[in-house]
């Protein structure tokens, strides 16, 4: 049995603790938080809930600890720490940030003789390992990202920091047509406002000016301003009745052609339609939280990323089984 | 660059030579055939053909050798034959048989020191890569493949066996009703005849008695009878001028649920749709390549699969430049 260990509590550690139970070679050992750990009640019986602070203490019991902060402030500090006792595992998912987390990591688990393997989950993680096998196969070609439907928490956030606005959820939604036409092999050329197009589910403050709150939404630099973006005002329970699930998904796509004269034309797709956006990031993780413990085991160190890592690692299956009953 | 060879030049080898031309860092160093060299004529200037009976005298000349031959008879031989001079790739795709020819290939690519990765191609290679990443994901789950539209070699060759067929093109063809049904998270389950149709267009002889050629395609055991099959007869020209190309495609679809109760459910789509099935194969060879010349630099040996190659190997790019662009 593979040991885990949970670092943070909130919906991605309970999607952790979720994902174990479907998995019979990975079991909770324990799970730490930043709170007081008497405040903090979990689902599984019999596992305890630590503090931060004593984290050091279970360096022995836990063969991956899995990272569960975010990727703003967290993250950044966390994985390189505790990569110093643990393998670890994160979904650090600022993308523009990731050569240097890459090089914090690696400089930790490389000293530590530990595996860290970094930005785990759907995009960056699936979404990635799409683009890269279509790239490696379709040198001449051209990749499209599409996200949603699904629930922005930043977005989400921007709007609840508007003066009138009680609660709200933001759903990005991408342009049917612009799918369309990718999917026809025209290689288009996508504005920002051609692929994707933001709703606005907003609860305003009793007596609050709704026009002004709808305009400041749609003219929202960086967030807003560059969408169509529709805002609906709707009552609390509506809100939550109807959107207080976590969705998400997307499409990546990569067109390219083939031929001594590139005169056939391909078009690679892989979709994700998921009701739990961290439930699903969260069943990513364990799957390469086993990856980590085994290429450790291997004797393998220092950061990895999803390219890193073979397939047949993230299995519980031995190859000859893999082999007989998925390739 | 890497030097590659191309044993057996028909479609897929042409394939390969194109898929070439595409990639910088690697070079088409010699094709051999089983033919009078003579008389196969290449596309790529100042590159010369070669009686397979010479292809040991070029051992040192070629880093890997790309077998295309056919998986019934020339790859069982071929693929551990040619793994004691080579590191080489094939496209074997008898699921059934993968095993035994894993352990062929393994023992001689390890008493000789180089790395064979077999299989690879889009089915087997690219569809069984995403069964294994939607498997490790989401373990409780249901697989789905449909194949198609597209031209099956083996349907298309039976219809010509039948006595007064002059020329045939079968295409399979997934049926959209059963696609929609696994999309929308039902799990259904579905017999052979609901998820394709198979659709033949036949030239026949002069005077050939059409309805019994329609009635015997239909009936065929194994190849027609358990699907709902359509026959059009149509003119040679019809044939040559609508049916000349090797499109195909497919679609690997798992739905699984996550959560404490498996109260979320995901679904994780990859589909094809490709112009020349031989040509994207040949795509997919090539990254294969690459990476069995990889592998084998670092020290490596024996029988691999897709499974057993980690993504990054895939790709021209360093490491770095990988995280920095596609992560």
């Amino acid at each position: 049995m593979i040991k885990i260990g949970i670092l943070g509590y909130g919906n991605l550690g309970r999607g952790i603790e979720c994902a174990i139970r479907q998995n019979d070679d990975v079991e909770l050992a324990a799970v730490f938080t930043r709170r007081d750990p008497s405040s903090v009640k979990i689902l599984t019986e019999g596992v305890n809930v630590y503090s931060v602070d004593d984290v050091e203490n279970h360096k022995d019991d836990i063969d991956v600890m899995i990272l569960c902060g975010g990727s703003a402030t967290d993250l950044p500090k966390q994985t390189p720490e505790y990569a110093k006792y643990f393998n670890v595992v994160d979904s650090f998912d600022t993308h523009a940030k990731i050569p240097e987390h890459f090089e914090a990591v690696d400089a930790a688990a490389k000293a530590s003789g530990h595996v860290g393997i970094i930005s785990v989950g759907w995009d960056p993680g699936m979404f990635s390992l799409n683009r890269l096998y279509a790239n490696a196969i379709l040198p001449d070609g051209k990749d499209y990202t599409f996200w949603g439907k699904g629930v922005s928490q930043g977005h989400s956030d921007a709007i609840r920091r508007i003066d009138g606005v009680k609660d709200a959820r933001q759903y990005t939604v991408p342009v049917p047509e612009a799918l369309d036409a990718v999917r026809s092999g025209k290689n288009p050329e996508l504005t920002t406002r051609e692929k994707h197009t933001r709703e606005c589910y907003v609860v305003a403050e009793d007596g609050a000016d709704k026009a002004r709150i709808e305009n400041e939404i749609k003219t929202m630099p960086n967030y807003f301003a560059d969408y169509d973006t529709t805002v609906h005002f709707i009552s609390e329970e509506e809100l939550e009745a109807n959107h207080s699930g976590i969705p998400h998904g997307g499409f990546v796509i990569r067109c390219g052609s083939t031929g001594w004269e590139n005169e056939n034309n391909h078009i690679i797709e892989y979709s994700l339609k998921l009701d739990s956006n961290p439930e699903f990031t969260s069943s990513v993780l364990i799957a390469y939280a086993r990856a980590a413990y085994r290429m450790n085991k291997e004797g393998q160190n220092g950061a990895k990323t999803v390219f890193d890592v073979a397939p047949a690692y993230l299995c519980a299956q031995d190859g000859a089984e893999l082999r007989k009953h998925l390739l």
